[in-house]
């Protein structure tokens, strides 16, 4: 059986709307709903209903691209003015994600670009689809790059959600392991529950049980035991921001690189 | 203000029965219950409405006391049968807790080496609250020794509850907080939640701010990342268990050792 790949977000052009995973509802409802107009939009954002680094990104991206195919004004600076206001409302809704800022501003780019509002809705659905697409291709490479220190059977650690659902899809540390899951590397997760917000118990374990890989819920405070026992061959994490000297993600990643 | 101390457990030998605060229902409501027999108290012990190996210690040895004064038999082998029988049910309510048996055995054993059921009751009596005010001697000196370890304004970080509420009163490792804080040495305490249970945001916190003493709840995931900003000076646990190789304590107690 081949599932359909887990896409938290989906950007049609042609209704035009953004459809979503309400990740809140997550892990007893998958419930799909549909943003129509940018208020939608900011309200799942800041809902904590689209969350993940490069999944901001993407709907940030998708978001201009919506304001740009809904815009009614006949005038071009008329219609700009309208989608720039639709680009900060979708910015202020998470002043800290940086890929949000990046996918906002790289559709907005797009409109601005061009000399007519028919050339500018073009323009803002390609870069929308680009920021997907490239998001895509990012994890997957992530994946194949760390396939190679995967073992076979590997029991992996990991934390918070760095999967399908904070991305594109396929996820960067939960690609990883799917790349190796569908390599036949018989692998195995312990996904430590994150807390306060819990994105581990409810969002990962769900995701890896949804594409049948072998998944292990553990609290946060298990992990360094099950790793005194040999019990955990790999840590795999996302970063929410790496710099020349630090590593940011998710309060508990330092106690697993310590133990 | 002089506070009453924190008794969890109370054994009045004239009504008889013995108090206890139920402690599922902490931080909320602090409600004083009472098992008025044996199969109230084998009730308490089994839903953790009293948790805690030396509150346990307490709770089997008050236990044992009660049978002795509740058994209306005649003959003193019906007696000691009764009483022996009351305590298997409270053995079997938590069969890992060694200090439970201790207390239940300790006064098992006082009745047992009487000649009459009267003398058994006034020695099962004398011997619980013996157990009792051992417990109480013990916390104190632990917070006696523990406290030339305690810099004056230190930040102690602690995991689980190893307080009053799991003892006689004054607790184990917050007994040397308490000593500290009575020598007015201006302590702060990190408190982990301890998951999955969570004693230490329901049970360390309520207690601690009961008395006065500064406590910060934290996530069991933040331990590490405050240790590595200096912001931990002492980090104060209970010990489920010592033996000659290793300390068992609740999950979780060990990343803060190595980290």
């Amino acid at each position: 059986m081949i599932m359909e790949p887990l896409r938290p977000i989906i950007f049609h052009p042609h209704v035009p709307s953004i459809e979503y995973i309400e990740q809140t509802l997550l892990p007893d409802t998958c419930e799909i709903r549909t943003a129509e107009c940018i208020s939608d939009l900011a309200d799942a954002i800041v809902r904590l209903g689209i969350r993940g680094a490069p999944a901001l990104g993407c709907a940030g991206a998708s978001g201009v691209a919506l304001s740009a195919l809904l815009t009614k004004e006949d005038s071009f600076p008329a219609y700009l003015k309208q989608v720039r206001s639709d680009a900060d409302i979708l910015k202020s809704t998470r002043p800290t994600a940086v890929n949000l800022f990046y996918g906002v501003d790289f559709v907005l780019n797009a409109v601005e670009s061009a000399l007519t509002i028919e050339e500018a809705k073009s323009r803002a659905v390609d870069a929308a689809r680009e920021v997907i697409r490239s998001d895509s291709r990012t994890c997957h490479a992530i994946g194949k790059t760390g396939l190679s220190v995967i073992p076979y059977g590997a029991r992996i650690l990991t934390h918070c959600n760095a999967g399908a659902l904070a991305c594109a899809e396929w996820g960067t540390a939960l690609g990883v392991v799917r790349t190796a899951h569908e390599a036949g590397k018989k692998v195995s997760v312990f996904s430590c529950e994150t807390r306060p917000l819990l994105q581990g118990a409810r969002l990962t374990t769900w995701e890896l049980m949804r594409d049948g890989i072998d998944v292990t819920l553990i609290t946060d405070s298990m992990a360094a035991v099950l790793m005194r026992k040999g019990k955990i061959d790999v840590v795999v994490v996302g970063a929410d921001r790496i710099v020349s000297d630090a590593v940011f993600n998710k309060i508990g990643t330092y106690m697993h690189a310590v133990c």
